[in-house]
């Protein structure tokens, strides 16, 4: 089944969609991985892998490991090299201070791949509002916040009421009780009152950062 | 099952818990209700229902209902009259712009009801922050406030980390999709990033306002 | 609760978000209707209702009914004049044959009101995917695309393969059995295999227009 | 318990329903397994076990470990020879690129068990349909279609509106946030826009198997 | 939204997967319907209706309602001949005393419209097993069984132990507590100790007689 | 916490209830445990622990770690005698194959802790349904019966068909997919077709056998 | 479907199991309840229907409707004579306060059709605990309790630490937030503290009745 | 991302709110627990860490791990010293003789740093409500109660009808079954039938003790 000819890699994928095919390594076996890092190098080609575990990673042979850059506590792993960035920055990053790093980070490594540089704005929880309250001007002209939340996600509700951007929330699996999983987390995103907010999946910073790079295609650099 | 030998009304619990007995309307016959009355009647008793439906309401002997003082919207029918106002407001109500006014007044009703004086404070919604910003100054010293919230419930988190008093949320089942039925509020409410809030049941202004009056009692007046 | 003191429109908003204020009607008492509609005339203001329903809009002084553009299917209500139209489509609005039509008009609604031409391409099931493929060079460079669909909601990961720009989904509640409700659609989104699509609650067309009027504001004019 | 007087092995069950017993493995202590096993062989009996564990094989017996032809990815072992193939292929496993390789392969052993040979066709998912496409005529006319998705599982709609054979949907486990545990995907089939689609429990590749075995007695070897 | 131009019948799915176009009435405007109900006209194309609302019904022309074969219960609508018989029973119905009429009505009306003769066998519940037991040699030599059963919806398992022909199952939505709304019925049978049964959405009657018809496809008249 | 003055040990409980003190094991420290064993062994009173793991029994001190009489598969320890058998067997516990041993076990040991013999009937399944037929005059007028089932539970609804007495059906956590959990097998015991089915928690075979001796005390020894 | 020859009644139940047929009415159109009737009056056969609704009751023929011995409450129609009483009471029902009466009374009913008379004890909620002790001891030596509780259903757990004989919960559906719908009091009872307590579906009045009258089979009268 | 810069503690929170920044510390890497440190040794600041995990504190370094007073059991970390006691005891904590002793914990170690002594009132479950009644007299006139209870948590209903005070339950996640995870506790207590009792997280301790110190700051000293 992980035989070179079942690998069916998208190259054509940026041409047609602007975003280089990205693979979802959990699951996969390390045979099927390597099937796939084979394909690539054949063709010369760049791609990110997403989730790929510290396990699956050490199972690589020697050459492919060393060919990915590799950062163990979000997860993705860049094979090839990441965009240049040509802007300046249009994304920040804003995260209370309960969210998990990995999450944050996955988002910063995702748009890194795809040449936009970030701003990383973090412990501004709303239990404390004063805190989001002072560094909102830094980027309240901005077109794409991504706000990554957990527990009762009050964050990006305040904060779509107070800039024009776009809002993407990504709700996070901290958390216990009824938080654990992190689906208070999600409905409290889908259910702001906040006019306008999206969402993605629970933990899915990869998906918020592709949902930046869709929007602002259509931006003019900064 | 509705004869009066079965009426077991606790007129001791005022001396017990401080609170008389408060009985819930709902899905009662109005048999089972108009004994009640009667029981209560011949000792003199005064008494709350909760939730007493207007069919309910209307199905009495005409001598009770006009007896009950009434409000259809939140449903709380008092019978007898409530205890007076011996102290100034300590328990401000604090509301979103999308609670629903049955909750709010089902609190406000309860706590006339046990002769505690209220002060509402209406559309308020973190999604503007700087309305709750302004009024806050009002309230950051009483001694018990009330949030009533539904959706995302992003409300008392923000009052939590503003105020120094015990803070009780009330989940409300407005909304649609998600928010349907008030679990996203509820949910929010419990994992709220503030400290030491409480909440609850969804849509259970009666219960705030008794948790209330159970603090109030080892409270000085204002 | 509902006299005219208590009612805090928010004039600035579009000044600071660039959106006026939206207001749920859903839950809120003719009375409490009336007095935001009385609040809105004395400012000269605009503003739109949200899930007005029939029989709200049925209890309002007749001035003020009339003064409404009210669509009763989808039942957003304009006070006041939409904003012209000043660009050529960029929206386009992607439905299955299953979705309930009000859904779909309601976004196109929203985005009306907010001076934005919309494209509509309904009846794409992908259970007949040739239908969808010929469709989508019409819309394959937009910035924004909507996609509306209940049950399985495949049609956003299919479409989210094919085109470059942001894709938000709308889940709806159509169907029954494990489909009621729409949370099927939903999770089937949140979940989905084409990287950066992001979601809104459940039926909520309003948002989905807010979300997509938030990333056009960065957008030049097609 | 699991005394040899306690095994109750259905020998009968090819003669009355024309497939052996499978036994499911899981929960199942060695000694259990081994008594079924010396049972088996002391009628000099066929069987199949699912969803061994590697640690249940290692505490067999080694007489029985090595009678064994086991898969530890899929976990199916097959005690005795499998049916011979006297078919061309009749059953395609279309699988997107996301699914766990175990459970497309344990619909491949259990096929194989019984005689029936199988056509793998993987990395399919609908995020890039043009991959479908070009294989779909492969299969476009085989009496049944099984398809292995999870998270949207949007596949199986895709194929359903394209194939006039039986389809088989195996809702498969993987992912992360709301697809965790598979009942998204699951959710997604059952709720398929495309008609006459059937569903397994999630990651049930031998029920799937057994479903198409049912299927095919009916119909003439290819 | 409705003009004909935005009709999309699928005329052809015939030709390309052995069934007519069948669409879903539920939530689709009067006025939408009808303008289906003329272009099929024009095209002179016969299809069907399922979950037509008695209210659907009324309100469409009156030489449409004439032309529609319908019945109230079950609520699909013939719009044109249904196909003639052309073999003997192939598809048993089984139900148990529980089961509701109107989903056992659906498969049929469902597998007439396709040619389809149907045996039923209702009022077998496991409960009482021997009146299952009476009937099983009926049906046990046919290739596919259509069981229709809610609360814990044991027949299926049962049945799938008695026969070799594919068994479907069709949870309904009867009962009250745990059983409302029919998944506890759908999770028995996906859980089925049953080998190789497949499962429908909650009261999906027509999805059951599709399924069967992909399969009677590869199947020799009886 | 754990200070010998914090044990309340309930010994009057035989006299009152005519069942000693059982203690859930699971979550106690083992110094907690071991204040019990002390305080018990003070008294000369024998218990039950229930769910002790073999962790927490390796912890304790070795004179109290010989003094039970401990089975690690289902986890009930007995400190001093069980009460000897009395009557003959009235309980019979019927199990399906799938069916984990512990639950099983758990009853057995329980019900002989209390001095009841039972009668092991397993492997029955419905799937497979004359292996239950041929069984059931072995049990069908003995007047409590408890079955044990996971999945879809589909066996005490059988039995309840077949038998006179109490039935007291236990579901399993077994299995994967919906069945994962033990709710499939819950929910199909409580919406039991067969009248006068009770349950008890998933995976409770504790419970199980309390119940069933409460019902014994009035019942004459067999 | 509901033709004479369709309706297989099992008249040898109560030979068989001691209880004669009960019939679920809910679901059935009144033609197949019709036919019922006229089975049962050919046969000169009694039974119960349960769940009949006073518009099934309307809709039947005048002779069956004026056969029927009906309580629209509670809704089990009685087409015959009840068993007469043998014995003293043996069965205390015991409710809350807050337990809707239809419950409480199917039980009653149930009972009394199988010739058992009842003592109700009702309005004893563990809010306040005296009420409940000042009345334990009319019921502790009783061999069954049935015990209808909603909410929070502290109600059983309190009983079952008071009573040696069995104890059987109804969790009933009242109450509003996450009581509605039961399943807060369901999983109440069934995680109950109180060793050897079995439950029934939520409002299963009918279900507890019988699995008391299974039990009471063994018992000697009083 | 956790470099100093980035740590934004709240040393004014105590003048605000009246309680120090506490911080969540499960999910947070040792490099920013280490920040943190870092930064309140810098400002002479104490704070409190919860859910501090022995794996967490194990990769401090040496002098922070020293300077902190743990208990690896509850896992809160006191950084400086507790308050002084300066009243008597004003908080008893009740707690069913099945309640995790962590959560227990939780709330007395918070308290104790909060300056407030507290009084354990251990294993008095409500199967043995002789065991409360006994004590309830030590706790009835003080003005907070804590009750932490898992399971069917009935037993913050029976002593909220018994005392005066504020009722704070803290349902916890002890149990197997549908007691897992601690929902059915959490919801027992939110439709407990005492009137006026509020609610946390499952098993937060932590936010049951700080509620607690809400409404202290309220009330006179004892």
């Amino acid at each position: 089944m992980t035989a070179k000819g079942d690998i069916r890699l998208d190259f054509e994928r940026r041409n047609r969609m602007g975003l280089e095919e990205a693979i979802l390594a959990s699951g996969k076996s390390v045979a099927h991985l390597t099937a796939i890092l084979d394909e690539a190098a054949a063709h010369g080609s760049r791609f990110l892998f997403t989730r790929l575990s510290p396990a699956q990673r050490s199972g690589l042979p020697k050459h492919h490991r060393n060919a990915l850059n590799y950062e163990p506590l979000s997860r993705p792993a860049y094979f090839g090299k990441p965009d240049p960035f040509t802007t300046g920055p249009r994304v920040p990053l804003v995260a209370a201070g309960t969210s998990p790093v990995n999450v944050v980070r996955e988002v910063t490594r995702t748009l890194h791949w795809y040449g936009e540089p970030t701003v990383e704005i973090t412990d501004v929880g709303v239990a404390g509002i004063w805190r989001l309250l002072e560094r909102v001007e830094d980027f309240r002209h901005m077109p794409v916040i991504i706000v990554v939340a957990g527990m009762d996600a009050a964050l990006p509700t305040v904060i779509g009421g107070l800039v024009a951007g776009a809002v993407i929330g990504v709700p996070t699996s901290v958390g216990y009780g009824v938080a654990a999983g992190g689906h208070s987390a999600l409905h409290s995103m889908l259910t702001s009152c906040a006019a306008g907010l999206t969402v993605t999946n629970i933990d899915n910073g990869f998906g918020a950062a592709c949902a930046a790079m869709r929007i602002l295609r259509s931006v003019p650099a900064a």
